[in-house]
């Protein structure tokens, strides 16, 4: 059996050995509505926006970061009770459980800063994997926004919105 | 008949005389996720935040600045081909149709400006007048998050997500 991956608090000292993975999932274009030619200071900001957001990773022993999230306020004032978060996993090792892991550590810490809920504003229709994913975590599609990504495959694809009370 | 408000892109000298209304408006804590107490120079950064965002005013010849709307991409990257939008008309000039008027200008300007829709993030649940205007001019709810404004009165109320294509 594979060694779990160890979750920790990053900081921004991190970028340098997060932004290799960060590059190849939004290289894609299919989950993330990053430009992939984002400058590299942007992507630091973007994904390290610090207080009140927290950025997390995933690291093996022997492969180092292997996945992230980033939790943060979705809104700010009045809605700043729901959360949204976003997770990345390094393409090479999907199917080893780190998205689901990493699901789990985000909905306990955010339910520890005293959020409310969570809310993802954009998971990619179809996105399978995630989908199903965060169905088993008990997140929920509120709503469909038509054709509101442009997928580097597949054109215009309609976005989820989906979730889930703490 | 009541003279229609004239209107007119805002530039950042503008925030001097649009703050009151702005206040007004998030003072009310029923329709804005920004905080009351929302210092200034952040307020102008919201509501002003430049390029591609544009700003725009209602103003009237006698009684100056009476509305204001607020129209940027929703999201950045691959999602930026839509817009999204933000409009406050001063309390005191309600059901004098301003704020239709400034629904089919920013309706008619994210055409030309190449956007292919308008989403809204966050119509309060309650806020009837804002929904049958957005219906009116073919907007549609295509979500609706639970709970997720904490509304001034009201606590913890739903808010809707709505859409339209140009």
């Amino acid at each position: 059996m594979e060694p779990a991956v160890k979750l920790r608090r990053a900081s921004y000292a991190d970028w340098p050995v997060l932004s290799p993975l960060w590059r190849a999932v939004v290289a894609a274009g299919d989950t993330y509505f990053y430009a992939p030619d984002t400058p590299e200071s942007v992507a630091a900001a973007f994904w390290m926006p610090g207080d009140p957001a927290e950025t997390w990773l995933a690291e093996d022993l022997n492969m180092g970061v292997l996945g992230t999230y980033l939790l943060k306020p979705n809104q700010i004032g009045l809605g700043d009770h729901v959360a949204n978060a976003g997770f990345m996993v390094d393409p090479v090792v999907r199917g080893r459980g780190i998205g689901r892991q990493l699901g789990e550590h985000c909905l306990a810490r955010a339910a520890e800063l005293g959020y409310r809920a969570i809310q993802f504003n954009a998971v990619v229709a179809n996105n399978a994997i995630a989908l199903a994913l965060w169905r088993s975590l008990g997140f929920v599609i509120v709503g469909t926004v038509p054709k509101a990504f442009r997928h580097h495959q597949l054109g215009e694809i309609d976005i989820h919105i989906m979730h889930r009370f703490l």
